[in-house]
């Protein structure tokens, strides 16, 4: 059986950096807001190159406190992706702002710029791309409109943690970014996780007071905050892990490659991507007609997948407001894709198979 | 000097069991979600006397989560202590209600139920108790109260997990309460975490599934949620320390018992109670008329303390809508209170030293 991922291999391979790092939190009877946290959060913004990082409780909240840290409310409107994972969504609808649903294009499944501008309105306030399945958005198109409109420009990066664009990585494209280290992320935690990075530093102090109960200092509450800190424990397992995290994409990267080469089957549409450092195939989605057979029959083979995702966010009972919304290019997507396992403890031999057997679907 | 609280050494007894714990976290590969959290979880709910508990990611979104379970918002009003933790008033304020600030009494710093009712509106929704400092709050008026008026009934019991009211644990003592895991509670995680009982069922159903993402199950979301969950990790060490969270309470109690028949400072006025099961001593706060000085004594004779709180929500600058209220009992709580070094860890040597330097304060 090949696991869609194996997070217990993955994380296996640094047990004893792990367990060192945990015991030394234990030794110092100190659990949240510490020197773990400092230690990761200096490593992550300069990983990212950009000024500030934060930790958070889990990817979620850190687009949350983003909009929220902007002061976007009631009446506002920001513009997201209709193909993504529903949390990008969410944080908007959290904060009392309107999502504006935009088409991905079919080639890259990241929000389609040609598409962004008609739905901008004076009610607009920003833009949220989601670099989808591991890749950046192209940024030249979205940085023009932001400019042209006055928005302020916020990545969900929870999918791409070391994905390029023009030479930068995600992460520091935007105003501000939220990224995601659920343990099945790319850089993934021992439990929910999540960050912030932005080079804004009135902006990093406000959201950081937000996340503390909303106070600049104990006691002393200047926001209707909230409660959204990155545990210590946490902190030092994602440093130990954000040095091996280029590894670990490269690897990705090779197993994309080979997928990409020898999977050959008419009826599997692979995935494309317009510059390789810009994809850190967080994961390999291919789309199929008849979706539900094919992974049936990969299953059968001893082949696990997932699928992200069956449902876009307008079709959920969550937004029944938006049931008469048509958005048949995210719609097809969220019918016919299908993840196949990649993994950077994936061995060649797991990955031949797979070709082997997704090459014989008929 | 004696420590506030010293955490290395509350957690330091059980560091076998809890880097165990963590071990088999690990090897299992599973860090949300899983055997950890179920374990706890119905450890909890039978620690407490109720159906149903469920971790979350910590207690002020533990509150948070009820109220939206509830599906209470703008222009409707909760009743809620003006003397508590801030983060009691801001997971109201959080949903959109409008927190309304009683008055403790001043013998038990808790809820004043006779200043309850007048409070009443016909938007008034539910009363927040919160069971301040370690001591459950006399609940029958509340639920009398409550039966009157059609009112929801939840619990802030962040700081009195383990403590009686009429032979019931506090948890279940309402439709639902909100713990928090912090390190430094009762039962303290190591990072953040919190906990939610109630014996609603239905009602429980619905945060669950708001606290992943608004769904059900996997990619179904049937509400516009959050992510606030128990990490497994967390849930492994909570369901370790609960085995002996009644022996640690019961220390708590010789201690506030020694304290209270051996401080004797006419300018310390000590805490009260009006029953032994009541209280769990969180904190072993007095009053003192000169509270800066004598903070400022005790330091310089090497015992840390620490103040709960010294400014009340309504003077926040968070809360500027509420500068020109007048509060005046808990407004001079948070001027005159102080809180002594208690701990299941705290020798009898120790105990005897703060007695002895607070008896010396003149
Ligand atoms: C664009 C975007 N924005 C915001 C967010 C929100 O971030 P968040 O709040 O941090 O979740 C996401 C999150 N995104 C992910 C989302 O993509 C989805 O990811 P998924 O691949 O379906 O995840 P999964 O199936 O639960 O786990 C992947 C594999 O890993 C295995 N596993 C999992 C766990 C937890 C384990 O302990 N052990 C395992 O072996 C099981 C699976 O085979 O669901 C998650 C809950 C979200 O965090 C996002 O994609
Ligand atoms: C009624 C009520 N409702 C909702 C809530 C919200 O719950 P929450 O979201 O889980 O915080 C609270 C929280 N309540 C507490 C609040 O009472 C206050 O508690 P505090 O006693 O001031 O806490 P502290 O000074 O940070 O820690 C106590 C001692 O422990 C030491 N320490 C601390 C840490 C974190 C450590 O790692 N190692 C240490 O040695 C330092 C201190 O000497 O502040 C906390 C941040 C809240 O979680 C509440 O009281």
């Amino acid at each position: 059986m090949i696991k869609f991922l194996d997070l217990h291999k993955i994380n296996h391979r640094y047990e004893a950096e792990i367990r060192e790092r945990i015991g030394a939190v234990l030794d110092s009877g100190w659990y949240l807001q510490g020197k773990q946290n400092e230690r990761f959060s200096r490593a992550f913004a300069d990983y990212c190159g950009v000024a500030h990082a934060l930790g958070v409780a889990n990817g979620l909240d850190a687009l949350t406190l983003i909009l929220k840290a902007y002061g976007f409310g009631e009446g506002e409107e920001i513009i997201v992706p209709a193909n993504t994972y529903i949390a990008s969504i969410l944080a908007i609808s959290q904060c009392g702002c309107m999502p504006v649903l935009v088409e991905p294009d079919l080639e890259t499944y990241n929000i389609d710029p040609d598409l962004i501008e008609q739905r901008i309105t004076d009610r607009t306030r920003a833009i949220m791309v989601v670099h989808l399945y591991g890749q950046a958005v192209r940024m030249e198109r979205i940085w023009a409109l932001a400019d042209k409109y006055g928005l302020k420009v916020i990545e969900d990066a929870a999918q791409a943690h070391g994905a390029f664009y023009q030479g930068r990585r995600v992460g520091s494209l935007g105003d501000a970014a939220g990224f995601s280290f659920y343990p099945g992320k790319n850089l993934g935690a021992l439990g929910d996780a999540g960050g912030i990075t932005t080079a804004d530093e009135a902006l990093f102090e406000k959201i950081k007071a937000i996340a503390n109960y909303g106070s600049d200092y104990k006691y002393h509450h200047i926001y209707k905050g909230v409660n959204s800190r990155l545990d210590e424990i946490q902190a030092g397992i994602l440093e130990v892990k954000l040095q091996y995290l280029d590894e670990d994409n490269a690897r990705r990267r090779q197993i994309a490659a080979f997928y990409r080469e020898h999977i050959v089957n008419p009826q599997v549409l692979l995935p494309w991507t317009y510059a390789e450092d810009a994809h850190v195939w967080h994961v390999f989605v291919v789309r199929v007609p008849r979706r539900q057979a094919f992974q049936a029959y990969l299953e059968e083979h001893g082949i696990q997948t997932n699928i992200h995702y069956p449902t876009p966010a307008h079709r959920q009972l969550a937004y029944t407001e938006w049931a008469e919304l048509s958005m048949p290019v995210t719609e097809r997507i969220h019918e016919e894709v299908i993840s196949l396992p990649i993994s950077p403890v994936m061995s060649d031999d797991e990955a031949g198979r797979v070709v082997e057997i997704v090459n014989g679907w008929r």
